[in-house]
C-alpha cells in the first residue's frame, strides 16, 4: 500500500517530487485496475498541485460524490454520463489542502447493496465489501494513498475490514455531505479510507484545517471498553479472534482493558437504524423509486419495496429512541476513552453476489460516534479489523487511540 | 389571495374542477407576473392531477430547489441553464400528494442577500422581502395556493410578513433539504406559503403524511410568552404595534400573555448564529466562491470576503453555545405553550436594493423550532406579521396557535 504519511515525508524532504506520487498512482491504476476494477474513470493527465500539505496525493472519489471534472453516475443506469455542475464542499477541502483528484471510485447503486464488480485485491473471488467498494480496493491494491466514501449502515468500516485498510468515519457532520447523493441525511457521513491510521489522520486533518486531528508522536495509553456486540448475534471465529487479539495487544501495550455491557436503549437504537434509515430513504430516493421504478437497480428496488410501510410514528418513535440512545452512550464515555468492536462479522465473503453484512456498523453511524477500523489479523488470506470508537465530537481520541492500537499490534 | 383550504373545500365538494383550479393560477400568472416578477419560469401547459389532497393545487417552487422538469438556476449567472436530473424530496413529496408544480419562483442569488426583480405586491416600490422573495410575492397577489422557500436566517417568516402572507418553517428536518441548494446544513430549512394558516398547515400535513397538522375545529386557548428580542434592537413602530395587536387579540379571545425573558445563553445563540451559517457557507459554497469567483453575485461575495477569518475553533464553540441554548430554550416551552415574537423590523423597506433585516427571525431558525407567520396589520399600505413559535417537533402546536391569534386578529 502507498503510506500518505510517508509521501508527504519524502516530499517535504526533497526526496520525492509531488508530481512523480501522482504518476505513481497512474501507472499503479494502469497496471491494475484492469483486474482490479475499483475505478469508474480516472484522469490519466492528472498533475500535482504546487502547494498545501496534500500536494502529490492522489485522491479517489466514491462516485455518489460530487466532481466537477469528472462524471457521477451513483453506481446506477439512472446516472449514466451524469455531470454535476459543482464539486462537492469535500473534494473542494481536498483540493485547497492540495490534493489531486484522481478519479473516481466505483459504489455499488445509491450506496445500497447492488454490488460492484470490484474484487478484493487480497482474493479475487471475494467482495471488497460496499458500498464504498472502490475506494477500500484502490487503497487495499496500491493504487492510491487516500479515498473518500461513505457510510449509512457500514459502509467505510466494513470494506476497510475486508480489504485491510485504515479507515475513519468522523463524527456527524465534521464533514458537510453537501453534494453527496443522499440516502439518509440523519445517518450518511462521508469517510476516508488510507494504509494506516496516520494517513487518514493526516487527511482528515488537512480537509477540515484541524492540526488537533494529527495522530501525536507520544500516545498515551486508552482506558478501552470492548464491546460485542451481542444484540447482533456471535462474530465468525475470524472476528472473534480479531476483537480478542487487538484487545490483549492493546492490554499489553499499557491500556487499561475491560469487557463492556452497553445500555438496553443502545442495544434498542441498533433494531431501530432501520427504521430511520428506510423512511428517510423513501424520500431520498423517491424521485427514483417512484418516476424510475423500472431503471431501479433490483436489491434497493427490493428493499425499499419492503420498507413501504413504515409510518411517520414509527419514524418518530425510532428518533426518540436515537437521541436517548446517544445520550446513553455519551455517559459511557465517562468510564472509557474509546470502545473497541468488531468491524464485520468474519472476513469478506466469498463471490460478488452481496457487499456483506453491517450489523456491526449501524449502531454507531446512528449514534454519530467517530469510528476507526484499524486492521488486525489475516485470516485464510483475508484481513479483518477492529473499531476504535469515541464519544462524538473527540474525532482526535478515536485516532490516536487507533494508532495506539495499530503500533501495539505490530510488537 | 387564493386560500389553499377554499379550493379543497370547493373541489371536494364538487363546485370547482381541479383543471379549472389549476387554469385560474395560469391565467392570474399570466395576467400578474409582468408586473410582479415572482416567476422565473412556468409551465403553461401545467394540468390537475387525479387524486391526493393537493390535487387542483399550484405550487410555486423556489429556485434553489431542484426540479426534473424546470431548470433550477438559483438566482445567479453561473447556474443559467442549470437542469437537475431529479425532483428533490419535497418537490415529490408534493406531487405524491397531488399537487401540480406550476412553476420556479424567484430566489435572491443562492439564497443570499444580491436581491431579485421581484416587487411587493402591497406597493411595487417595496420589496417583497428574500430569500424567498418569489413564493411570497405570488402567493401575496393571489397568483397561487401554495409555494415552497427555505429559510438560513429569516428567508421565509420575513417576506412573509412584508407580503402579508401566512408561512410555516417547521421543525429542522420535517422537511428534507436534499435537493435544495446548500448555504448552511444546520440551518436551511424549507417552509410552506399560504393565504391563511390552516392553508400551510394543509399543504404541511399532505407533503408529511400528518394528518396531526391539521388545525382542528375547536382550538384551546394557548398559554403565550411574548418576546421582545431587545438583544436584537427596538423595531420600528409598525411591528412593535403589530406585536401588542396580536398580544392583545390573543388575550382579549382568551390566551394567557405574559413577557418573557429569554435566558442568557439564548441571546447569546442569537449572537453566533452568523459564525454557523458564514462558517458553514464557506464550505457549502467553495466551488462558486473560489473556482467562480468573479462570477459571483456582488453582496454574497463580498460577505464570504468579510467572514473568511472564522476558524474550526470559532465554529465548536459556537456550535457548543448552540446546543446549550437549545436545551435552555426547551425549558421555557415548559412555562409557555407559545412564544409570539417579532417578524420582522418593520414594513418592507422601499427600493429593492436590499431584501431587509433577518435580525428577528435568525435566532429560531439556529433553534430548529417552528415558526409560523401571523398576518397582523397594515400601516401605510404595507403588512406586517407576527411569529409565533413553539418547541422543537411541536408543529402541530405552532400551527394551532397560529391559527388561533389569527382568529383572534379577526375578531
Amino acid at each position: 500500500m502507498i503510506s500518505l504519511s510517508d509521501l508527504q515525508q519524502r516530499i517535504a524532504a526533497g526526496a520525492l517530487s509531488p508530481d512523480a506520487a501522482i504518476a505513481q498512482s497512474l501507472a499503479a491504476i494502469a497496471a491494475q485496475d484492469k483486474t482490479i476494477g475499483a475505478f469508474v474513470c480516472d484522469d490519466a493527465q492528472a498533475r500535482a498541485q504546487d502547494a498545501g500539505p496534500l500536494r502529490g496525493i492522489a485522491v479517489g472519489i466514491k462516485d455518489i460524490i460530487d466532481t466537477a471534472d469528472f462524471p457521477t453516475e451513483m453506481g446506477a443506469q439512472i446516472y449514466r454520463g451524469h455531470q454535476p455542475r459543482a464539486d462537492a464542499p469535500v473534494v473542494m477541502a481536498l483540493k485547497r489542502a492540495g490534493a489531486t483528484i484522481i478519479g473516481k471510485t466505483t459504489t455499488t447503486a445509491f450506496a445500497s447493496n447492488d454490488p460492484t464488480a470490484t474484487i478484493n485485491p487480497h482474493n479475487h473471488a471475494h467482495t471488497p465489501g460496499g458500498s464504498s467498494s472502490g475506494s477500500a480496493a484502490a487503497v487495499a491494491a496500491g493504487m492510491i494513498p487516500l479515498a473518500l466514501g461513505t457510510q449509512t449502515g457500514g459502509s467505510v468500516i466494513r470494506p476497510a475490514s475486508f480489504c485491510g485498510v485504515a479507515a475513519i468515519k468522523p463524527s456527524y457532520r465534521l464533514l458537510p455531505t453537501v453534494g453527496v447523493k443522499c440516502f439518509s441525511w440523519t445517518l450518511d457521513t462521508v469517510g476516508l479510507f488510507g494504509a494506516g491510521v496516520r494517513d487518514v489522520a493526516c487527511g482528515l486533518s488537512a480537509m477540515t484545517n484541524r492540526p488537533e486531528l494529527l495522530v501525536p508522536g507520544s500516545l498515551a495509553a486508552p482506558r478501552v471498553g470492548v464491546v460485542t456486540q451481542a444484540f447482533a448475534d456471535a462474530p465468525d471465529a475470524s472476528s472473534a479472534a480479531a476483537l480478542q487479539t487487538a484487545s490483549r495487544a492493546a492490554e499489553q501495550a499499557g491500556a487499561s482493558v475491560r469487557e463492556l455491557a452497553m445500555p438496553e436503549i443502545v442495544a434498542e437504537a441498533w433494531r431501530i437504524h432501520t427504521v430511520v434509515q428506510e423512511f428517510e430513504a423513501h424520500q431520498s430516493l423517491a424521485w427514483e423509486y417512484r418516476d424510475n421504478y423500472e431503471a431501479m437497480p433490483p436489491l434497493l428496488r427490493g428493499r425499499l419495496d419492503e420498507s413501504k410501510g413504515f409510518t411517520p410514528a414509527d419514524y418518530d418513535a425510532a428518533m426518540d429512541v436515537t437521541l436517548r440512545a446517544r445520550q446513553a452512550l455519551s455517559a459511557v464515555f465517562d468510564e472509557v476513552d474509546v470502545i473497541v468492536t468488531l468491524s464485520a462479522p468474519g472476513t469478506a465473503p466469498e463471490g460478488l453476489s452481496s457487499t456483506g453484512d453491517a450489523r456491526y456498523n449501524r449502531l454507531w453511524t446512528l449514534m454519530g460516534v467517530p469510528c476507526v477500523n484499524v486492521p488486525t489479523l489475516i485470516d485464510g488470506g483475508l484481513p479483518v479489523g477492529v473499531t476504535v470508537i469515541a464519544k462524538f465530537g473527540a474525532d482526535a481520541q478515536a485516532l490516536a487511540a487507533g494508532a495506539f492500537v495499530e503500533d501495539a499490534l505490530k510488537r
